[in-house]
């Protein structure tokens, strides 16, 4: 233990105050950290790329010379899981930073505190989904360079190795996933993340009017969304009589946030972007994310809505643990 | 290029057999860093888990004193994950190592063919799954140690360096994918993998037979078994057409392949192990595999199932590429 004897302090603000003074530079600091993962993504990403199309190996299907591997589908996999992925986690940071915004200039104050509640809402979700896809998604960029993206020469290593502390500081994800379940589901007694979750509801419409080319992408954001809205209810359900069990389940249903607001977030920009020169590549990458990534989330509603008692089914001897 | 000017060669073995010997080579070595996954997780694990009997912060819910951070429910999860996923994947190596043995030492002629067949259909598994595994369960154990993790001083983090390379070397994840679903599946025309599929299944009625206790081992494997099967199929009816179509989803296929053994061998380790005194562990380890963890194998199957198209819907260009 650190002990200060005989130093003098000096009271920082007012006093009794000084958790909520800290939060106002830690929130701030959290949403910093979730960019720094898309950051590392983004700079992993456009080396891989570039590598993708410099690079000779092999033949793919139907090539009469040595194809460069962003011709393999594989590879192509891993730029596409990339591309989308960072284009869903920067389009979460950018809504969180406009909330942040209207919640500090909007001249109407309801506005305003609506917004700051969004904040709230999202800023745990961006500090963890940022930087938990930040660390796979530069560990993808690795393995498109393959062997000469584990030796030191392309540069390529470092952003992985960068990146892996942006899911421990300024508050681990899972104390970000505490931090949702615990606090942020619980404002105004449920209705800012009911009020939230009919909002992002609302694409459905938008997306029915598109037409049938937005079929696919309609479809798979409905069922995720809606496993998202039945992960939601388990716990408000359970929960209150059983915060552990809320608990066991949050940061899968976290992950399941981060997923579908992502999905959520490229259906709305593939919209926006029809009739401009944007449209097809917006498109492709929503329809992408849609069918092959947004998957995933219903995929965690089982471990959100399992409880805690199988956690704590295995002491600690069992577990293996020599103390 | 290197040349080896005026150099003497010397032939190894029969002329043009090269490629077969070599696989001899490369077969073994694809299990040995399959297992070098398995044997870096395991220890990385056995360092968190002492760790979070060791390290106290903050009150667990109920607690009158600081807690271990092993009574939070968010670090049980962490360490369940990494004992249940490592539990799946030995198994699955010991599965592999005992067909290897009847492969070569079985006194019937047939059932060596049967036990190579199946060597050969599991060793991608074995790699890829052992490695991506081993990577993410090395960095589940750093999280576990927070910032201790990150800094040197504990050596974990060493782990997950370490783990690293053996997704890459010995024939890439994304290689050993291309295996499986362009050699393995054909093999006898599709009959070798399907007959393993219904071996896999048999286990349906032994989980019946088990009782209601068995229940929801037994539903979820369904589940997510026939979300694999699935897959099977579509690969057997779209690959042979274009197989761009069936490399496109090679790596979520192979991914899901990994997932459901490891829930079938965990389901069959928790049968086996009624009546022992590893009766109940093994139980708690097997339903929470087949509820928290199996689940994800069906979130892949809109990845393996898309089709090439919309990998390659975007050209070098649209993906950033600068060159």
């Amino acid at each position: 233990m650190l002990e200060y004897d005989d130093a003098t302090g000096y009271l920082i603000g007012e006093e009794n105050q000084g958790m909520r003074i800290m939060f106002v530079m830690m929130n701030n600091a959290r949403l910093s950290v979730g960019l720094q993962g898309v950051a590392l993504a983004e700079r992993a990403y456009q080396a891989s790329v570039d590598y993708a199309v410099e690079r000779t190996q092999g033949r793919a299907i139907g090539a009469t010379k040595d194809s460069p591997i962003i011709d393999f589908p594989d590879v192509r996999r891993m730029l596409m899981t990339q591309k989308a992925t960072i284009a869903a986690m920067r389009r979460l940071m950018y809504l969180n930073a406009g909330q942040m915004d209207i919640s500090h200039f909007h001249p109407d104050e309801a506005v305003r505190e609506r917004a700051a509640e969004i904040v709230g809402l999202l800023t745990p979700i961006c500090k963890s989904w940022g930087t938990d896809m930040g660390f796979e998604l530069t560990s993808t960029a690795i393995q498109v360079f393959g062997g000469m993206g584990y030796i030191e020469e392309t540069g390529v290593a470092q952003h992985m190795r960068d990146v892996r502390i942006t899911s421990i500081y300024e508050g681990t994800n899972g104390v970000q996933a505490a931090d949702l379940v615990g606090r942020k589901l619980g404002v105004r007694n449920g209705s800012s993340v009911l009020e939230f979750l009919e909002h992002m509801g609302e694409i459905d419409a938008e997306l029915e009017a598109a037409g049938d080319e937005f079929a696919s992408i309609r479809s798979n954001f409905a069922t995720h969304f809606e496993a998202l809205g039945e992960a939601t209810k388990w716990i408000f359900m359970n929960g209150p009589s059983d915060p552990n069990a809320a608990l066991a389940g949050s940061s899968p249903y976290q992950r399941m946030w981060g997923i579908v607001l992502g999905g959520w977030l490229m259906a709305r920009t593939a919209l926006a972007a029809v009739g401009t020169d944007r449209a097809e590549s917006e498109f492709v990458l929503a329809k992408f994310y849609a069918e092959q990534i947004l998957p995933q989330a219903s995929g965690l509603l089982g471990a959100v809505t399992a409880g805690a008692e199988d956690l704590f089914a295995l002491d600690a001897a069992q577990l293996g643990a020599r103390a």
